[in-house]
C-alpha cells in the first residue's frame, strides 16, 4: 500500500482553497498510484480559528464531504481528514475516511482535546477510534494529541491495526511530539503511524511541520521538512521488518499478576 | 537529587572484579555528592552467561548484597542493580536498590523475559514494579526489556514515580531503545527514566552502550557513548519543565467510554 501525506501551510485561507488544494494534491498522489491521501486535523474550516468552529462546522454527508467524496472517486484515491462536524447539538473535532469510490469508510471523534481553544470549541469524543481497511491494510484513525498517549496507539494494535492515521496540528515548540513520540507508538507497536502536520503561521500560531510516517523500526519511510510538501511511501508488509528491528511485542505483554 | 550511572563493559570477567568496579564508581559517585548510582542488569554474575546464572544466583541477604550494601554505606551513595536471585525454588533476573545506608529500599524480579537465553535461565516474575524514595524523590524500578512496553511506565508514573531507574543488557543492534523508547516513557509520563547499559562484548555478544538518563521533555540529561562510562545528573523539579515541553499529561488520559 502507498500512503500519501499532504502538509499544508496553516495560513491557506478560505475552505475553497483547502478543497482545491486536497484536490491537487489527491491529483499528485492518484499519479504516484496511492491508495490513500492524509491531510491535517481540522483542515475544514481550518485549526486556529475559533470563531468559525461553530459557525462553518458542517454535519455529516454536508457539502465539504459531498465535494470530497466526489474529488476522492475523480481521483481514485481514499483521503483521511480532519474537520468539524455539527452533530447532537455539539461541534467536534472529528475525522472521516473516504475510500477511492468516495464510501465512508471511517469516522471518529478526537477524545483528547487539547488546550483551552480546543476545549472551548468542541465537545470530546467518547468512542473507540475506528479501525478500517483499505487496500487490503488494517488502519486506525487518531487526531494530533491522542497520539502523545501509548494507551489509544495500543488499542488501536490491539484490534489489528498495522497503520495509524493521524490528522494534527501541533504547533512549533513541540517538535518531541513527531521527533520521539510518532516513531516510538510505531516502534512499540509494530506498525506504522502516519502524522500529518501543517506549516507555516495561522493567525500568530506558528507550525512546525515535520510530517512524517513513522515505520515499525522507529525509522521514517519518508518526512517533511517545516514547509509545504507532499510525501509518498510504500508500506511494506510488517513481515518484511525483523523482529529485531521491532520493539516489544504486543504478544508478549505480561502485568503484574499475570501468572 | 543527583543520579549516576555506570555504563560497565560486558566483559568484565568475574563477580568480583564487578564488585570492584562498582566501589570505584560508589567511590567517584559520592565524590560528585550522587545520591545514588544505578548499574546494569544481571551486572552479577553477568547476562550473557546462562551457565552462570544457576549456579552462582545467590539469595536475599547472600554475599553480594552483605559486600554492596557495606559498600553503599561506606560512601554514603545508595545503589541499583541487577542480579540473578535464588529463591522459591527458582533463578530470577532480580534488581536490587540500597539505600545510601546500605538498607534495601527495592526489590524486583524482571517480569518481561527477553528472548530465549533469558526464558531458559529465569523465571518471570508477578509482582508490581516497586516504587520508593530516596533523597526525597519517589522512584520505580523496572529492567530491560520492561520499559519498551508502555503499560509498566505508566503504571509506576500512576504510582507517583518522578523517576524510573533501569538496569538494562541490551545488544547492538536495539539502539532504538535508548534512542526512541526511553526518551518516549521520559516525556509521555512527564518523568525521568535512567538506563544503564552495558559495552564491550561478552562471550561474542555486542552490546551498544548509550546509556542515557531522559528528562521529561525526551531530551538527555546525560549520555554514555559505545564504550565505558560514569554519566552523572542532577534530576531538577519537575515542576522546572515548561508544561509545552512535556507531553500528553497523565491527568488528561480519557478512554472511551469516559463520559
Amino acid at each position: 500500500m502507498k500512503l500519501a501525506l499532504l502538509q499544508i501551510s496553516a495560513a491557506t485561507a478560505s475552505a475553497e482553497e483547502r478543497l482545491d488544494a486536497v484536490e491537487a494534491a489527491l491529483a499528485a498522489a492518484a499519479a504516484q498510484e496511492a491508495a490513500l491521501l492524509l491531510v491535517p486535523e481540522l483542515l475544514l474550516p481550518g485549526y486556529n480559528c475559533p470563531d468559525l468552529h461553530a459557525t462553518l462546522a458542517e454535519p455529516a454527508g454536508g457539502p465539504w464531504q459531498l465535494a470530497l467524496a466526489e474529488m476522492a472517486r475523480v481521483h481514485g484515491v481514499g483521503l483521511a481528514y480532519g474537520w468539524a462536524e455539527r452533530a447532537e447539538g455539539a461541534v467536534w473535532n472529528a475525522a472521516t475516511v473516504l475510500g477511492p469510490e468516495g464510501v465512508q469508510l471511517a469516522h471518529y471523534r478526537k477524545i483528547q482535546l487539547f488546550g483551552e481553544m480546543e476545549r472551548a470549541s468542541f465537545r470530546a469524543g467518547t468512542g473507540a477510534p475506528p479501525v478500517f481497511e483499505i487496500a487490503g491494510r488494517r488502519c486506525g484513525l487518531l487526531i494530533c494529541y491522542d497520539i502523545e498517549f501509548p494507551e489509544h496507539a495500543r488499542g488501536l494494535a490491539r484490534r489489528g491495526a498495522e497503520a495509524i492515521l493521524v490528522p494534527t496540528a501541533n504547533p512549533a515548540g513541540f517538535e518531541h511530539v513527531q521527533r520521539l513520540l510518532v516513531p516510538a507508538r510505531a516502534c512499540e507497536n509494530g506498525i506504522f503511524v502516519a502524522y500529518a502536520n501543517y506549516c507555516g503561521t495561522d493567525r500568530g500560531l506558528d507550525f512546525g511541520g515535520g510530517s512524517v510516517i513513522a515505520g515499525p523500526d522507529g525509522a521514517a519511510l519518508a518526512a517533511a521538512g517545516t514547509g509545504p510538501a507532499l510525501i509518498v511511501a510504500e508500506l511494506p508488509e510488517l513481515s518484511a521488518y525483523p523482529a529485531e528491528a521491532v520493539s516489544a511485542q504486543l504478544a508478549d505483554l505480561r502485568l503484574p499478576g499475570d501468572g
